[in-house]
């Protein structure tokens, strides 16, 4: 088994965050999760005063045979179409990542298309689109491994930069139909109640889907092991995700989750090693009915709430934005000292 | 009284604006409320590809006698302390003004201190802080509509110099009390619902801040006439707001409301001309209990749940960040022609 090596959060801090925060110039707690937030974002950075350097959002795309079963009413070519317009800076994560400051990078894990090089593509390619898992498994044990190191390969980079804070997106059709598999085996729900109309399926459509699902895990079982399941129902994105996500938590990175496909990447990751989730953010609760399922399972809060389902990163740039604000509370906001304002730390606010 | 002329918004642009969302490089509908909010900004001014100019954030204080009857757990020198330190970049809402990139004013509607002048603080002291509404009323009538009037003339100063988003916040010790009062009137809900623990409150003391208002609710009575009962329980900052909010609705601004006091500066403003609302985000949900309720009363919805209590206009401006992401994506993000993307608009998702 891949090893990741996560290390604790700074749990010693909290006084000393708490203490900070309770003096600076407004009444106790009145910042609200900004405040957790905050508070997190100490706990992960080891220190009082955090900075964000170098923020980037990954976006890793691949394609998906599991379509050629009618999951998804969108066209293929869709997603080569989209990773080089989010390349020139189009599609919702182009737009929001020069918007918000975050630097896009996207990720070919496995796309059904010859992209000429570009500066800002990273080739990780493993193959031409995730096989169809209704016929066998999604990817080999071999593929699957190969890619959960490609994730951890493109962080170090990340990381060797400055970089200390990433967002993850995903662009494939179809996916998710594997993602909506992977809710199932982990939080232990029925498939239909984890299947959803992803960029537009009717009932009927969804109904399909989830015998589709049925049928493949009933085809090829479920196994303890999460990267076996991983390499049986996920996708070729989805494990370079997980992989990429547990490495930006080995090198004490915030990590920001987009919606319903970097969840499902994150679900596999916290099977391999919890610790992650000390170091996620859940930027946005999706519109994907199966998504509040897979946050309930990881007893997350969304920090936004905006009826989203487009994923690419999206969600997770925007939620950026406001961590950024709760960063400055606790690195920016004025004392009362600071500002010689009468201190009101005796006040407590009763919950 | 007083005219505020607010036009019609362009609901005459609905069907190209829908039009242009869905041609979008996403799947319908896919960016939630971004894209209502985008429609709207895009009513307000009138053009289908918005933009957001010279934004602002008024920050309007006073003070508030009405302290003497033990209402808040704050000392009231904490308003003036707090104006000053604003005016140099501290506290919450100097934080987030210089973050999120809005210009921050600080007007001056009834402090209990003689301010040093300061480039960015506006002086439109009615009086050294509101009356205390359990004697008499919180200002007379002549007051109340200079107060308004002064909020009416502090925005045409920012429309002439091309502000087209305004943000609204306050400070002033002891001003959820006439906030309250305001609730109870407008949406015709118990003093008892209408109170919470403001800057921090324990329940005794959310009793008395009830008995309090329900005497003076006894004493004065409730008038027909919105700028009356704005007069005999208001504050020099809610009244100088209101009219500041229906001002900005008459230039075709977006107005950005915040919480709990500044929400009740709308309600009384939506009485005197209900078109206010067409122009206003709300921004937050606070933790105030009352300030759902009055977004009920308004049939709003907030931007972010960030259990926020501070006010100031922090969560006006937070919610601007999002704003400026719904906005581009009407204006800004590529369409299925610009990118050579399959069009997709044929998929319908069913909500």
């Amino acid at each position: 088994m891949i090893n990741f090596d996560i290390p604790n959060i700074s749990h010693h801090l909290n006084d000393d965050i708490q203490y900070k925060l309770d003096h600076k110039t407004k009444p106790i707690g009145s910042l609200g999760l900004l405040e957790d937030w905050a508070a997190k974002i100490a706990r992960i950075q080891g220190r009082l005063s955090p900075v964000f350097t170098n923020p980037v959002v990954l976006t890793v795309a691949a394609d998906h045979k599991i379509t050629e079963e009618g999951v998804s009413p969108c066209p293929t070519e869709i997603t080569w179409q989209q990773v080089n317009n989010f390349l020139e800076g189009g599609g919702g994560i182009g737009l929001f990542a020069n918007l918000y400051g975050m630097d896009l990078w996207v990720a070919d894990a496995g796309v059904d298309y010859d992209f000429k090089s570009h500066p800002k593509l990273i080739d990780v390619k493993i193959k031409k689109g995730t096989d169809n898992f209704l016929k066998g498994h999604a990817m080999t044990m071999k593929e699957c491994k190969q890619a959960l190191t490609n994730g951890k390969n493109i962080v170090d980079r990340f990381s060797k930069n400055g970089t200390n804070i990433i967002a993850f997106g995903e662009m494939g059709i179809g996916n998710t139909t594997p993602a909506s598999a992977l809710l199932s085996i982990y939080a232990n729900i029925s498939v239909e109640d984890s299947v959803g109309p992803g960029s537009g399926l009717n009932q009927s459509g969804i109904n399909h889907k989830a015998k589709v699902i049925s049928q493949a895990i009933k085809k090829h079982g479920i196994s303890a092991n999460p990267i076996e399941n991983l390499a049986r129902f996920g996708g070729l994105e989805i494990a370079t995700i997980a992989g990429a996500m547990l490495q930006a938590a080995s090198q004490r990175m915030c990590i920001i989750c987009d919606g319903f496909i970097t969840s499902s990447a994150l679900l596999v990751a916290q099977e391999i090693n919890p610790k992650v989730l000390d170091y996620t953010f859940f930027s946005h609760q999706s519109n994907e009915q199966g998504h509040l399922k897979m946050m309930k399972q990881m007893k997350a809060k969304a920090i936004l709430q905006l009826e989203l389902r487009l994923g690419e990163g999206t969600g997770a740039v925007l939620a950026y934005s406001i961590l950024k604000g709760a960063l400055a509370v606790l690195s920016d906001m004025t004392s009362f000292e600071e500002a010689a304002i009468t201190d009101t730390t005796h006040i407590r606010f009763d919950k």
